[in-house]
């Protein structure tokens, strides 16, 4: 492979040559900005060969970088490893920003342009970069290249699968009706018009599904809404006759993919919303020469608040995805002893009993499956090379999810293969703690997840121990697995976390080399309490699976972590049993039994 | 009063008419962008009668409105009776920007221009405000018309207190080693100067005090930092020989107040820093025909880290203003059950008492005493029409503070002065709990106060309790009372907290018509540990002064939060203990003696 990125690293630089560019850079994303990406747009991990989710590649005449985030660092540098690429970790003392590096890199270039695909990259990313490099000496950037098409002899074609309709009785609100309130949206916004260029936004808003992405069942298209029309445009052999039909229904027409720019352009007197993080910097200046309104799309919020209907539907898909994970738990320990399993087995097993349940259709993510300490890479992905077999002893971090029809799971547990060391112990009830202070928070209607982020990481802050990544991301009805806008983490995130949203709560600990701990439900927001003072929400768990009790220091647990840790395992025991035969409901029983001090 | 109020409307609704204005609009503050501000700039109180210290009036043809935030929401109601003013509760629902609420008035009105003196509102008001009028039907903004000046007869002088030189032994650092500070962050921001509007920011970097604002020990002055020359504007019989010698040596020239205009205008080549917070609209656009960097001013994060001279002077002042308050304590209920005393009787007490300690300057903000539903008032100034004699029953809010060479206090403490109810003690335990656990915290070095913030009101919003106001501001040496740009706030504060600076942690619970409660010491961020995960900071109290246990329900404690209380009562009778006379001490021992469950 290092010899494939050494011959890919050469042609680029060619081109870069030709087109008097002294550097080139290559982000992770596609045309609608998403962050999981159809193989046609995994240009960023055919140049460097790092398959991560996020992280951005700049190449010059002499060198090349890649700048990801702390879940990636050691994926990255043994991906990277003899590659000649260096790995740039995001937010880490010392570590340039790509327009910092750029500057330097250049300072003695002959050439000062920098060149991108303006399609693959948000208006937002490339405005903040132009200036950037702007103020590093008057470097300028070239938008219009797509410098891999040429060199990439067997880039994947652009999907073509079917798109499917979410029936009703799973979406809970008809696609006019979204449409509706979405020109209301508008209305107050003073804008007449808007594009919709996220896959999973398009896809909420229609009701429709897709498999063009891994994992995320959405199909590649744009959406651009007026007062009076909706145009879906996508590849016509993804719609069949009642496809189109549905959707005519619903007020919505149709035309070709390639056909959006001219769209765009065809509505010369729109005062137009386009959302500079989700638009290509491509189309927003395609746009701009209208009027466009640069402000956040109204469609995350809307689609993050679930009807009754999806949170029923999650009620269901949860109660499934439990039975899968509690027959899962109970084979684990003991196949491990057996001898003979690893890694990528158990993944295997777990995704032959989630198949096994109605409705299923996917995972919802590749599972990290990490033993010892790949536990400590916090999105590690086993692969025939680093797979391990597992022994009884040690943790085994298992972040896992499935696509249902009816729902999105998201779950991660912690589990002690055998007797776990008294440092294994206080790093897992560490973590536990700050799970169980987040599921016990109660917080004012609209606060931001950054007001109680800190509440799942006091404990450990105590310690001088923390972890880099969010606590939670709001979690799709049949849709992505990471969903906007709300999300908890340290980084300030405005958007106001509001009843009817779901929201993981996974804090973790990472001793690199060692081991690693993260234990994930997914919450629901549900109202509190309404005073004088306002209204209050809490957290209701979705999730239903037991939580290793095994590792748990119980003398760090103060008597209201140990009520709610009691009273969630009666919870499940109580929802699971009957859906359980007699051994595994034994298996239960015990697994879920009264924790005391 | 409310025939002076109308009699001023009057004469403002002439001027209006003559110019064509169809709404005026007056701020709280003056050209420097004031918290607190000189007598001259009051006119905001003037032209309505309300005297807090935030707030923003809007004059119609036949309607006129004042908006303020919660702190002041029932002190404004009180003032504001009878006025014909209308009261805007910001940040409640259902209340209207002020953009919305012009936007209203003005869709019918035959001239849609807005009125406002440029001087007196920032450059981000002014600009946010033309923006936000401009979607409300195209509505315009006068910026250069003080409407005041021609109608406010008596209005107050410009001062002309003199200036004095703040020695070195208190600031810890020259004014000439601060400018080449400022020098070299202006450089990494590539700016060639900046002006410096904010009155404590000159001070500080001068090393010069003033007593042209109440409370606050600055001067009326501008700073204009280039990088080879720095002039301070200033009304020159403010200035000695002796200082205008000493500023030379620093590097600084002297000029007239008024000419800071010219001083703008006249480098044409600059590349200036100007922070629209704390530059007026006028001056800021002054500017901005030249190269303008808009960019927050590098002084407030400088400014808010104190040297380790500052915290030993911070130490010293604190001692001090411990003794004042022991005292006080001491003799407060004996006073109370003898009768006679009220809210105003014993802030003068209280004030006597510090006046006593060496290096005292005055009062760092006009003291709240606040008895039973008076402590409810978050901002309460008592008056003689208010005052309210003070019984052996209920609870008294006391937050009060002073000005020593050495440093600037701010306490509150709340006081049963008899036997608490159950309510009392229940409430006045959750702003405790609150209270420690801000104190107990830990977090990552540059932390945002949004992080934690949640830390001081998770007990209470698990009753569906909150208070409106923040958590924690700034501290200054011998400066404002309230100091940025950190705090500590439900809102995103973008600065990170830092070892060095001061903040308060001042949670608090009030029942309107009933009574208050906040508790209050001034703390010090220190270093706590560093680990792989980073650098970890916590915080010191600075306050030496024990805190009511009489109205504590120990049941609703954590083991924790008792050992801190024990820890911290301690820590304070040890401190103080030396320095008190036998039956102080004595009293002192009683106040501080251990609690147990």
């Amino acid at each position: 492979m290092n010899t494939n990125i050494s011959e890919r690293l050469s042609a680029l630089r060619a081109i870069m040559s030709q087109e008097h560019l002294a550097a080139y850079l290559i982000p992770s994303s596609d045309p609608h900005q998403s962050e999981y990406v159809p193989d046609r747009w995994k240009g960023r991990e055919w140049i460097s060969g790092f398959n991560g989710s996020a992280g951005t590649v700049v190449v010059t005449k002499d060198r090349a970088a890649l700048w990801t985030d702390s879940r990636y660092f050691l994926a990255a540098e043994q991906q990277l490893a003899g590659t000649g690429y260096e790995l740039m970790k995001l937010k880490m003392p010392g570590t340039p920003t790509i327009a910092e590096w750029i500057g330097l890199q250049l300072s003695h270039a002959d050439t000062t342009e920098v060149g991108l695909d303006g399609m693959t990259c948000s208006e937002a990313m490339v405005s903040q970069l132009v200036a950037d490099l702007r103020r590093q000496g008057g470097i300028t950037v070239r938008t219009n290249l797509d410098a891999l098409q040429p060199i990439w002899a067997d880039r994947p074609k652009m999907p073509t699968d079917p798109i499917t309709i979410y029936p009703i009785e799973y979406a809970g609100e008809t696609a006019a009706s979204k449409i509706a309130r979405i020109r209301k949206a508008l209305r107050q916004q003073h804008a007449d018009g808007m594009l919709v260029s996220a896959l999973d936004d398009v896809a909420w808003t229609l009701n429709l599904r897709g498999t063009d992405v891994h994992c995320n069942p959405v199909f590649l298209a744009y959406l651009l809404i007026s007062t009076d029309h909706a145009t879906l445009y996508c590849n016509p052999t993804k719609l069949s006759g009642t496809i189109t039909q549905y959707l005519k229904q619903q007020g919505v027409d149709t035309l070709p993919y390639e056909e959006v720019k001219n769209g765009l352009a065809h509505y010369p007197d729109y005062n137009i919303l386009l959302d500079p993080t989700e638009t290509s910097h491509t189309l927003f200046q395609t746009a701009h020469a209208q009027e466009a309104l640069s402000l956040p799309s109204p469609i995350p919020a809307m689609k993050a608040i679930k009807n009754n209907v999806e949170i029923a539907g999650f009620h269901r898909a949860m109660l499934r995805d439990g039975i899968a994970m509690v027959k899962f738990l109970k084979w684990l320990i003991p196949a491990v002893q057996a001898g003979g399993e690893t890694e990528i087995s158990v993944d295997r097993k777990l995704t032959a009993l989630r198949t096994e349940q109605p409705l299923f259709r996917g995972v919802s993510f590749d599972t990290i499956a990490g033993y010892g300490s790949h536990g400590a890479i916090v999105h590690y992905e086993a692969t025939p090379e680093t797979d391990v077999p597992l022994r009884p002893q040690g943790l085994l971090l298992l972040d896992s999810g499935a696509q249902y029809v009816d729902g999105t799971t998201d779950i991660t547990r912690t589990i002690a293969l055998g007797e776990p060391t008294d440092e294994e112990k206080h790093i897992y009830t560490l973590v536990l703690k700050g799970h169980i202070q987040l599921e016990l928070c109660k917080f004012p209607d609209g606060a931001s997840g950054t007001q109680i982020d800190g509440t799942a990481r006091q404990a450990m802050w105590r310690e001088g121990l923390n972890y880099m990544h969010g606590t939670g991301h709001g979690v799709g009805a049949y849709l992505n697995v990471h969903e906007g806008p709300h999300q908890i983490r340290m980084e300030y995130m405005p958007a106001p976390l509001r009843s009817g949203m779901t929201v993981t709560d996974e804090p973790g600990l990472y001793l690199a080399g060692k081991f690693g701990v993260r234990i994930e439900n997914t919450l629901l927001i549900t109202p509190y309490m309404e005073t004088e003072f306002g209204r209050f929400l809490q957290f209701e768990s979705l999730t239903l699976c037991p939580i290793d009790v095994r590792p748990i220091d119980i003398s760090m647990l103060l008597p209201e972590e140990i009520n709610w840790l009691n009273e969630y395992h009666q919870h499940v025991y109580n929802t699971l049993a009957p859906h359980l035969d007699e051994e595994e409901r034994e298996w239960l029983k015990e697994a879920t039994k009264k924790i005391e001090n």
